[in-house]
C-alpha cells in the first residue's frame, strides 16, 4: 500500500475505507527503558470528509476529541493483547489508522486493518534482526534469514473485530452509518484466534437492554469475526508472498 | 451534602470518595433548542491528591485527558438512559463527579453517586414547576404541590454500577487499586433497577478472557449492583425526609 | 475517489500521493454575507507516515505548523485566482489536501490536484441550481439542466503548479525528497490556462541566485505546467464522462 | 482528612470549605537543585459547584484563568515567608487547596488551611528523616524518632489569613459573597504569629480609600488573624495527639 | 506618540520604557449591553528583549502567564478607579502597555502612562460627540465644539502608581531591577490625585515585615506619586497644546 | 536604541516602524550542536495598536497565526543567507521585530532593519571573541582586539528588502495600507549587496500577471534595494562610529 511505512493494509467494509500504517521506531516510552521489551501504541483520525458532510479537523480546536481518545486507546490496548513484546526489543510500533471514508465501523475496522499492518511490521523486525545477526553468528543465522524465520515474531496470534446492533429485532454486523442510528443497541467485540475476547463493550442506544440480547450478539459476532480473520490470513499471504 | 447545588450526593466505597453535584440549567444545546425536552451531562475530575501519589492538574496540560474524557462520557450515557427528557423540560442538568480520594473503581462510585444527585435535582425541578404553576392553575395544582408531584419525574427509574474483576481465579466487586492492578480482566457493568443492562465493558488485562469468565462476572455483578440500588433508595429517602 | 465529497481527486507524481476533497457548504465566512457570492479555502495535512519516517501529528502539539499554514494559504489564493466567487452565490467550497505519501513536491501537486476537485464541485453546483430553478422556469431551464450547463460554472480558466530547482546547474521540475536537499534553488510556480502567473516564489537555498537562474526555471516551469493542465482536462472529461 | 495525603486540612469559615492537601515530593525546580534545601509550591481550584451558579472548569478553556494565577501566588509565597527550607532537604511541598464550596474569603481561608496541612506535612518528614538515620546513628536517633523530634522541624512560625472589607463604614472580617459585593474596600492580609505581615492587598471597590480607612482595617484584621492561629493549634494538637 | 491610537504616552523611568495606546471600540462587554456605560480595560506585556537576556514571547507558550494576568489586572482596576464610565457612552477604552525596555517597576511605570493615553482617548470622544451633536443642536454646540468641552469627560482625576521598597533599611522608590531583587519589602501603590488609595500591595520577600516598616513607605510613596502626577499633567498640557 | 540588546535597530518607512532586537545566546538548535556553528533565527509580531484599529494579540488565540509563522520564516531565511554560520561559533542569534506601528510593508522593514541589528550583534561577537583570546595568544591577538577586527565578521554581506506593486499600471515601491489594497500585484523582493537575490515572492491579487510584469517589478525593486543598502551602511558607521 504504502511505499515507507514498514508495515500498511487499506481496508474496506462497505463504505467504510481506513488506510493502516505502521512505523517502527527504536525507541520506548520512559516506562520501559532498559527493560528489553517494545510496546505498540495507536492513533486514530478522519479525514476531515470522511463524513457525508465535512467536519472540522481537530487541530483546528487545538486538542484530540474525547471520541478519538476513546478509538486509539481501545486499538492499542487490542493490538497489544496478541504481542510478545519481548519479541520485538525495545522498540515501538506505532500504527497510524486514518480513516478516508467513514460509514459506520471505523473503530473495529481500523482494529482489523491495523493487525495487518502491525504483523507485517513484526515480519519487517524479524528479517531486520537476522541480517544484523548474521555476519557474526555464521551459517545457521544465514540459513534462518533465507527462511525469513530467524527470529521469534512479535505477533503471537491474529486479532479482529467487529461492530454489532440489533435493527428491527434482528442482530447485524457492521452497520452502515443509515443503519447504526436505528439500532437499538451498539457493541464493539474485539476477539483473538484462539477465539477469546480482548474487549467486550456494548452500550444502550435509548433503553437498556437485557441479558438474552447481550448473549445474541455475542454469538453472531464471533462468527463475523472468524471471516475477518480468515481475510487478515489471505491479506498477509498475498503480501509475504509464494 | 452541598448548600448551593440542586442536587448532591458524596458516596465512598472502601477508600474511594466521589462528590457528585447536580446543577440545573435554563438552557439545551443547540441541536435540542426549541424541542421542548432536557438533556444531561456529566463531568469527572480528580483532585490532584486523591491518588496515592500527587497527579498533574489537567488543566496544567491544557487539556483534559483521554481517559477522562471516556470516563465522563460513559457516566453521561448511563444516567441519560434513564432520563425522560421531556420531564424536565428544555433544561440542562450538568453532574458534576469529583473524586477527593481514589483507591479503584471511581467511574462505577461516580455513576452510582450521581443518579442520587441526579433524583434530586430532578425533584427540585418538579417542585419549581408546580410552584409557578400554581398561582395560574388554582387549587389542584396547589395540591400536586403540597404532595410535591405536581409533574412528572426526570427519573424513569434507577441506575447503579460496578467494577468487577478476576483476581487469582475469583471474581471481585469494586477492587481497591492494589487488587486491581492484579486483575486479570476488568469489567464495568451499568445496570438499572429492572435488571437490563446500560454499560458491558470488559477488558483484558494482559491475557484474553474466555466467554466462561464474561458469564460468571456479570452473574456476581448484578449481585452487587441490587445492594447499591437499595443504598440509594436509602439514601433518596433520608433527603426527601419524614 | 470519494463517494461522500462534491469533488475529489486523487494526484500521483512520483512516490508523492495527495487525496483533494472539495465540500459545499451553504454559508460564507462573515466578510462576504450578504453579498451574493462564495468563497473557497483550502487546508493542507500531511499523514504521520506520509514521510520516509514517522512525523508526529499537528493536533499533538495542539497547533497547525507554521509549514502548514503556509501551504494551505499558498493554495487558497492560487485557486481563489481562477474563480468566478459569484457564479456560486453563498457558498464555501472547502478544499482538503491530505498527503497520504510525500516525496517532495506536495504543495504544487496539492493545487493541481485540489483544481480537479473544485472544478468537479463547481459542476455540482451547476447541476443543484439548476435542479432548484426547473420546476419554476419551465421548459428552457430544463433543457439547461439536461446539458447540464444551467448557470454559470465558477471556474474562469484552469490552474495548475510545478515545483522547480537547479540541481548541478540543471532545471529540474518536480524535484524528489532526495534531489530537492541537493537543490541550489527553489521555486514554487502557479500558473493559469492563458499563461499568466498567479504565484512565483523563489528561494535561495544556500547561495543567493542571480536573475539569469529565475529566467531559466520560469521557461522549464511553464512548459511543465502545460503538461499538467492537458492532464487535468483529461482526468475531468474521465469523471465528468462520455 | 485524607488518607494518603502527607498533610491535609478541611478548612470551614461560613459557608465556605476548602479542602488543602500537601503532598511531598523527593525533588525540587531546576533552580534549586543541588543546594540542599527544599520549596513549597501552592494550587488552587473551585470545584465547579462550589459556587452559587456553576462556573465552568478552566480545563475546559484550556488555560488557568488569571484570578486562579493571583490566588495560587499569593498562597505559595505566604506559606514559604513561615519555612525554614534547608530543613526539609531537596524536596518539593506541592499544598492543593480545592474549595468545594465558596462563599466569599476563599483565598484567605486557603493560607490558613493550608498551613496546618504544610505543618503535618512538615511533621512526617522529620518522622521519616529520623526513621531513615536511626539504623545508622544508633541509640541517640532512636531515641529522637520515639520522640518524634529528630530533626529540625520545616516550619518556623504559624502564618493564617484573613480578608476584610468596610461595608456601610464598618469594618468586617471575612465577609461572606453577598456582603463582599457590598462593601467599599476589600483588603487580603496575611500575618505571621510574631505579629508582621507577609502581604497587605487593599483595593478599592468603586471609590478609593484613604488612609485612615487602612489603619482601621489593619487592626480588625489582626485580631481576626490572632484568632485563627489559636483554632490551627488546636486543629494540629487534634491530629499530633495527646 | 503614535498616528492611529486614539491616545498614547511613551513613559521612561530609569531604563523603563512602556509604550502606551488607547483604543476606543463602540462596543462593551456582554455585561454592560444597553446600559449606557462604559468600560475600559488593560493589556500588558514585554517585549522578548525587553529584559536583561531574552525572554520567549508568552505565545510561544500558548498562554497568557500568571504575572501578566496579574499586572493587567491591576492596571485595569487602577484606571477604572477614576473613571465616569456614563460619560464615554456604550465604549471600551482599550489600554494596551507594552513594555520596551524593562529594569524594574514595570507594572507602576504601565500604569502612570496607561492614565495619560486614557486621559488622551477620552479627549477625542468628547471632541467625536460634539461634531456629532453639533449640527443636531446648533450655535451652542458648535461653541462648546470650539472650546473641545462639548461633553463629560471621562476621567474624574488623575491616577499614577510608584513602586517601593526597603534596602538596606532605606526606603528607595522605583527601585532598578539590581536593587530591587536586594529589597526586604516590596510596595506597588496606586493613588489618585485627591490622595486617597486605589491599590495597596506589600509583599515580604524573605522576612515578614512589621508595621512600622509599612507606614514609612506609605509616606515616601505619597509624594512620589504626587510628582509623577505633575508630570502627567505636564504631559497632557503639551499634547492638548496651546 | 536599546540598552541591553547586542544589536538594535528602528527603522522607518513612512509610517511603518519596526524595532529590531538581536539576542545573542550560547546555545544551537539541537541539529546543529557539537558541530561548531551558529544559527540565526527571527521572531516578528505586531503591537496590538500598531495598525488603524485595534488587533487582538495573538497570545489570547494561543497560537501564532499563519501571516506571522510565514514573515518570520521569510525573515530567518532571508538573514541566513548572508551568513557565514562559522564565524559566529555555536551561538544562536535571535532577531526580534516588533511592529510598533504598521502602514505596508512591514515584512520587508523589518528584513531591512533586522539586518543591522544583526551586523552589531556579529561585532560584538567579534569583539567578545577577541577579548576572551587576548590574554592568551598575545601581542597580535591584543592588536586585532583594538581594531575590533580579531575574527571573521558572522556577515558576509549586506541583505535588504523591498515591498513592490503595480498600483494603476505603474510600478510603486514600499506601498502604503491604502496604497497595497488597491495594487493589483503584490511582491516582496529580498536582495543582497552583489545583486543576486535571496527571496522573490509575487502573488497576483485578483487578476493573475504576464511575464512581462513580473520584469518591470524586479527592475524597480533592484533599484529601490540598492538604495536602502546604502542607508544601512550609514546606520551601521554612525553606530560603529567614529
Amino acid at each position: 500500500m504504502l511505499s515507507f511505512a514498514e508495515g500498511s493494509a487499506l481496508i474496506e467494509m462497505g463504505q467504510t475505507r481506513v488506510l493502516c500504517a505502521a512505523s517502527v521506531e527504536d525507541r520506548v516510552p520512559q516506562f520501559l527503558r532498559g527493560k528489553g521489551t517494545g510496546w505498540v501504541t495507536a492513533e486514530y483520525a478522519m479525514l476531515p470528509r470522511a463524513t457525508h458532510t465535512r467536519t472540522p479537523r481537530e487541530v483546528v480546536n487545538g486538542r484530540v476529541g474525547g471520541r478519538t481518545h476513546e478509538i486509539q486507546r481501545l486499538i492499542g490496548r487490542s493490538l497489544r493483547s496478541v504481542m510478545d513484546m519481548s519479541a520485538i526489543g525495545e522498540r515501538t510500533i506505532a500504527i497510524d489508522c486514518d480513516v478516508l471514508q467513514a460509514d459506520g465501523g471505523t473503530r473495529t475496522a481500523a482494529i482489523t486493518g491495523a493487525y495487518v499492518a502491525l504483523a507485517l511490521a513484526c515480519d519487517r523486525i524479524v528479517r531486520d534482526d537476522a541480517a544484523r545477526a548474521a555476519p557474526r553468528e555464521g551459517l545457521l543465522a544465514a540459513k534462518l534469514r533465507e527462511a525469513g524465520l530467524a527470529g521469534r515474531h512479535g505477533c503471537r496470534q491474529a486479532v479482529a473485530a467487529v461492530s454489532a446492533g440489533i435493527v428491527d429485532g434482528q442482530v447485524l454486523l457492521d452497520l452502515a452509518y443509515a443503519e447504526d442510528s436505528r439500532a437499538e443497541v451498539d457493541f464493539n467485540v474485539v476477539m483473538t484466534e484462539d477465539g477469546r475476547f480482548v474487549e467486550v463493550q456494548g452500550t444502550a442506544e435509548g433503553e437498556p437492554f437485557p441479558r438474552e440480547a447481550l448473549d445474541r450478539i455475542l454469538g453472531t459476532a464471533e462468527q463475523g469475526i472468524r471471516e475477518l480473520l480468515g481475510l487478515q490470513r489471505q491479506a498477509l499471504a498475498a503480501v509475504r508472498g509464494g
